[in-house]
């Protein structure tokens, strides 16, 4: 079945990507665009390198009236994310939205309205479902092997050492093992830093090379065997698997999910 | 809180592995073996490798009257382990036990006396909890990539390809995902078996070389990304952490649980 | 020391990366380019994303007469590309040449004349460096490790399966050890294919997989040990690391040297 | 053609593994061992593992007298094998020596007795010809790629991070690079150690799980690439690969070489 898909911020890069997640995936259909200029103009005028031929609005009330829609996919900001969402659940179309911007009053409040409609609702600070699951394994693994080690790799334009990913999959692991220091007991760094950075026992190391994009890798160690995931990043289009898996999940949905870890099961 | 283990079969290659465990785990005390000689001895005395100094037992019977015990670990033989594990349920004694052995009627025979008696018993075929893990996420990844290729690397003298693992885990992640023919429509191979072994669409690659132990790596694609899941087993230590790991869970279960993957949550 | 180059094909796909090592390369300077067109316009008029200011020539005489340059870096055609490496030559212009196109009968009159001026001129059919150390590498190894398998990794819109320096890699190898059947002598394919592609005893794998870009892994196995030598490619500025040490190594030959392979020591 | 070895030091742990080595091996054959005890024994006899029947002695002098030999391999001590290895060459007999602890004095007078007979004779700190071929590489690879870190993995009761074979890696590297302060100008740790030792620019990461046993990767960066070397040891047979070696090279040699990466072509 076709899940009829509103796109709003067609022209950002992550709305760029959108388009041929949307362009690419069978069962989904682009209904409308809603931009911030552009009235009246379809997509594949305002976008050359795209061929869906969907119309552009500037202006959700009159979108929502005119077109019918199952989801609203945004991309845009908090602030605007926020009015489209609420109208689109008011409306009775799902929605799933990809930011960090909204406050626990903004969640509840949506949450509320998307219960009373009986329809989900996906908002998500981040959109790479490999890194989500990858995470969500390492999770898991650790009540199973209580040594881990975290290697992540990026360019060396990246300024800071560990990474956003590499301390929040600490954070997680921390969460379900008890504190230990690893490692020898008596071990020693003849160079300062050899051993890594230290987070609640867990060693992560930061690896910065030109050519490089963005990777993880969390080793378990335990009795003669280590268990590694790994996570490559090669590409910007790498979000666009999260924001499939979410327009396919809320459609099943009759709640709001905050955070693509909570629909893994 | 110390658990206290009667071990069945303690001079078998596991069971040599299973005595560096319990020395090696702070937690757990051997009180007794059962071996099918050696009546009267002590373990330091017949396996002078060990430091463990408990008493050797040839009949179960006597074993359990004489020695308070939370946990019988049977490494021994589908026959034996079968009577030994109903007696130590009947006795009141969980049971680990490591065996492709049992029947479905045997299986139900246990379940029934466990849960009569409120306390665990777990059975499992295979104790690599890494290998477990590897394809239990396999399994859950698959639901949200569904293209996945699978490269099991042996040493050569291995005879089966692919390795018996690898065929499990293609099998576990057959379930969950519809039948796909992967890689371009029209690829084709320019020498014969480059693309590797097809099970249900599934590729996979088995690598054989001196010097390598058994290893596994599951690759996942998607959107400008992959996700790996890989397992490394460097020696036959590795089946202990399955058993340290059942050691513990079976003092929680008051039922029977057949595979390890069923213990993972 | 600054390498003064003239660049010819500056709005190929090539080129336009060419034009980004320039430009991020301390120690080079585009004093020219060479183009079928835009005759008297300047590089950053044409190609906006560039910052480099430097006239275009449509014609390489008069170029070369108005320009003082040190290197040309030619990434136009075989007919084209030959005509102006014989022009360079002949103007005392060292040439770095990206083609597979030249005969022999062109190798030999280039040669000569590079021989005759007592300059370098670096043909090469492949810049991608990484991959031909790979390659290298692999070839040295098998020296002393003679069993051997090659997995190669690619996005799933491949036709070809080996890929194309998967198999160049198994040739290298297969000069340098004696034939040898790898694996076990008596080993069975359960299901065909899982043994991969058989290259001279060496098997080959090749992974398709979405996501996935261009990548090669050669493991070498012996007495308790691995060596693996892997190569990544993430994007297409990978080809220009190649260009690079070609341009630094041209100014110290006085030669002619067909292949990067033989310009590393 | 057989190589005829006398093995000095049969029951050491290498020595151990040098049997196994000399019975796998087709064309080599022990004729005789050298030990400290067992006079007039033989090594099935006293080392009931091995299948080889080889007689015993323990005065060098009448080893070389009473058997025709080609090669010794030496695993004693630096004192014992410094007498041995002068015997050998003396008698004609060519010499593969394992030690660290000869001085500068002893090597200078076992190459001139080398040369004077016209016979090779090796002398290896490191048998690890895996190893040795990653660092080999490392610094090959180095002059192409100026940016490059190394990861190494041990067991968790490994005491010093970096590990030796890591510093030794990196020294490699810096005698054929120009230092360099790699990763972003204004790159920062949040944890300090995560961008682990830095060793002339070059940054090393330690890590330390149980179940490792003895890996490293060196990882380098460019232009949208990245290549990797990576060699695991999984056991003390990774030695055996390089004695091989090293007899076979030994034959063909008619001085001295220190280092078995003077011997790599």
């Amino acid at each position: 079945m076709t899940t009829r898909i509103i796109l709003a911020g067609p022209r950002g890069r992550m709305g760029l990507e959108a388009l041929n997640l949307i362009a690419d995936t069978e069962h989904f259909e682009l209904v409308a665009a809603l931009d911030r200029t552009n009235k009246g103009k379809y997509i594949d005028e305002v976008v050359p390198t795209s061929s869906l031929h969907a119309p552009i609005y500037t202006d959700i009330d009159e979108c929502l009236a005119e077109v019918e829609a199952d989801v609203l996919v945004d991309l845009t900001t908090p602030e605007i994310g926020r009015v489209h969402t609420k109208k689109a659940l008011e409306h009775g179309v799902r929605a799933v939205v990809g930011t960090t911007g909204f406050s626990e009053a903004d969640l509840t409040e949506l949450r509320t309205l998307a219960e009373d409609k009986g329809i989900g609702c996906i908002i998500a600070p981040n959109f790479a479902i490999g890194a989500i699951l990858m995470m969500k394994f390492s999770q898991m693994a650790a009540k199973y092997f209580e040594d881990v080690e975290i290697i992540e790799l990026h360019h060396d334009q990246k300024l800071d050492a560990p990474s956003g990913t590499g301390v929040k999959t600490a954070e997680l692991i921390s969460e379900v093992r008890e504190s230990k220091k690893q490692g020898h007991p008596d071990e020693k760094e003849t160079i300062p830093g050899a051993r890594g950075a230290d987070y609640d026992g867990i060693r992560l190391h930061s690896v910065r090379l030109p050519g490089l994009v963005a990777h993880q890798e969390v080793l378990f160690g335990g009795f003669g065997q280590s268990l590694t995931i790994r996570h490559d990043s090669y590409n910007r289009a790498s979000f666009m698997s999260g924001v499939k898996v979410s327009v396919d999940t809320v459609m099943k949905l009759d709640t709001l999910v905050y955070g693509l870890e909570n629909i893994i099961e």
